[in-house]
C-alpha cells in the first residue's frame, strides 16, 4: 500500500462543537472527530490539517483539510465509510486525491466567509441556528461605503483580538459584498487569509455603521491607528459560514 | 373592558413539541405553552382554537388560532407582549381583532401543507431539521402523474390513519405541486381540509410511486378502495411543514 494525500471537503453546522481545532484531549471539535474517526476506519493514527481555525459555533458550508493515508480504499469507497459514521451536524462534501505537496492551509489562495444577518422585527424561527437576530433597521448603503473603506492590502491589527500576535498582521482583504435575501442579510468577505476573530470584528464594526452608532470614515481611521480599541465589537458566532476556499 | 375577539398568526418549529392539541395536563404542545402564556399575560383563562392539529414533530410557517379576551392592550402592545416570553421555537407573526363569529377552525376555507424532501446523496446537514433525507433519486414526473389521478372531491379513507372515524370522509383536495429547490423537493398539498396524517400517507404514497415501488394507478385504486391497507407508509413527520391557510 502507497502513502497517499487526500483532500477532504466537509460542512458543519458549528453549534455542537468547540471550533475546528483539537485541543489536547479535553473539548468536543470537529479536527477531533475527524481524526479520531479516520483513524478507526483507516487502523492508523491520522492527523489532519484545516484550511484555518473556526471559533467555537462557527458553520462551514465548506471547509478543507488534508491528511495522509496508508490504503487501499479508493477515495469513493472511503468517502461512503466517512459518511456512513460521521454525526448528522457534520457532512462530507468529497474526497480526492490529492497532489503530494498539497496541504489545506499552506496550499489555501483564497477564502471566503459569509456572515449572515436576520434583520427584521418577524420571529426567527427556521433560521435561528444559522443567523444573528437584529430588529432594528440597518442603512445597508453606509455599510457598503464603510466596507470599501477598509478593503485592499492593509495591516489588520485593529480588527484581531491577539493582542500578542508576533507574525505579520498584513493581509488583502479583495471584497467584502451585501446581499439581501428576504428578511436575511448575507455579508461575503473575500481575502488571501484571516486573523483571528477578524471577520467578526470587521461586521461587529460594520453593524455599529449600519446602526448610525459610527460613521463610515471611522472604519478606515480604525484600520489606520492598528488598534483594536478603535474597532467594534466582535459579531456572534452562531451568524459565520466558512463558505468556500479556493487552491 | 369589552370581550374582544383575536386572531393570532404563529410559525413554529415542532421538533420539541408533542404537536398542536394540548392533551390534558401531559404533553409539551403548542396550544399548552400558548394558552398558558395568554393566561399569564392577560391575567383570565384563555382558550386557544387551532386551524387544525399538528402532529408531533410537525412545523408550521403558518398556524392561525383564535381566541377571546378581555383586555384593554390594543393588539400591538399584546403582540409585542407575546413575543417577548415565547420560546425560540415558536413565532407570533401577526395578531390581529377579529370579527366575533370568526374561529379558526370552523372559518378556514382551505389549507396548504408543503413537504419537503432532501433528495441527494450529497449530506444534509443544515436542512435536516427540516427536510426528510432521502438518498435514492425519485422519479418526479411519475409522481405528479399519480398526484393528479387522486386530486379532486373524494372519499379520502383510504389515506387516514383513524380506523374509527364517525365522520366524512369527504374532502376537496384542490392541487398537488412538485417544486425543485436544488437538493430539496417540495410537495406543496392545497385543499379545503384534511384528514387524520392524510397529507403524511399521500406523501408515503407519492415517494413509492417516485421509487418504482408501485404504479401511478395504483393511488388511484387506493383511493377508490376506501382502505388504508392499499395505500403507502406514512412519511415522517420532520418533513412537514402547516404553509398557509385561507379565511
Amino acid at each position: 500500500m502507497k502513502m497517499q494525500n487526500f483532500k477532504l471537503t466537509l460542512c458543519y453546522d458549528g453549534r455542537r462543537y468547540h471550533g475546528w481545532q483539537k485541543q489536547g484531549n479535553t473539548g468536543n471539535t470537529i479536527q477531533a472527530k475527524i481524526e479520531s474517526l479516520l483513524s478507526r476506519i483507516l487502523a492508523q493514527d491520522i492527523e489532519v490539517a484545516g484550511s484555518g481555525r473556526t471559533d467555537a459555533g462557527v458553520h462551514a458550508r465548506a471547509q478543507v483539510c488534508s491528511f495522509r493515508a496508508e490504503t487501499s480504499l479508493s477515495p469513493e469507497q472511503l468517502l461512503n465509510l466517512i459518511r456512513r459514521y460521521l454525526p448528522d451536524d457534520i457532512g462530507a462534501l468529497s474526497l480526492e486525491y490529492a497532489e503530494p505537496r498539497f496541504h489545506a492551509r499552506l496550499s489555501c489562495k483564497e477564502k471566503t466567509y459569509v456572515y449572515r444577518i436576520w434583520n427584521s422585527t418577524s420571529p426567527n424561527v427556521f433560521e435561528r441556528g444559522y443567523t444573528y437576530t437584529m430588529s432594528e433597521p440597518l442603512n445597508v448603503p453606509e455599510m457598503e461605503k464603510a466596507a470599501a473603506l477598509i478593503i485592499g492590502r492593509h495591516d489588520f491589527s485593529a480588527f484581531c483580538s491577539n493582542r500578542h500576535m508576533k507574525k505579520s498582521a498584513v493581509r488583502e482583504l479583495r471584497s467584502i459584498d451585501f446581499t439581501q435575501n428576504g428578511n436575511v442579510l448575507e455579508i461575503a468577505l473575500t481575502g488571501n487569509g484571516f486573523l483571528y476573530n477578524m471577520v467578526r470584528i470587521i461586521v461587529g464594526s460594520l453593524i455599529e455603521v449600519g446602526l448610525g452608532k459610527r460613521s463610515a470614515d471611522s472604519l478606515k481611521q480604525a484600520l489606520l491607528s492598528m488598534d483594536r480599541a478603535n474597532s467594534g465589537p466582535t459579531a456572534p458566532a452562531q451568524g459565520l459560514f466558512l463558505w468556500s476556499l479556493s487552491y
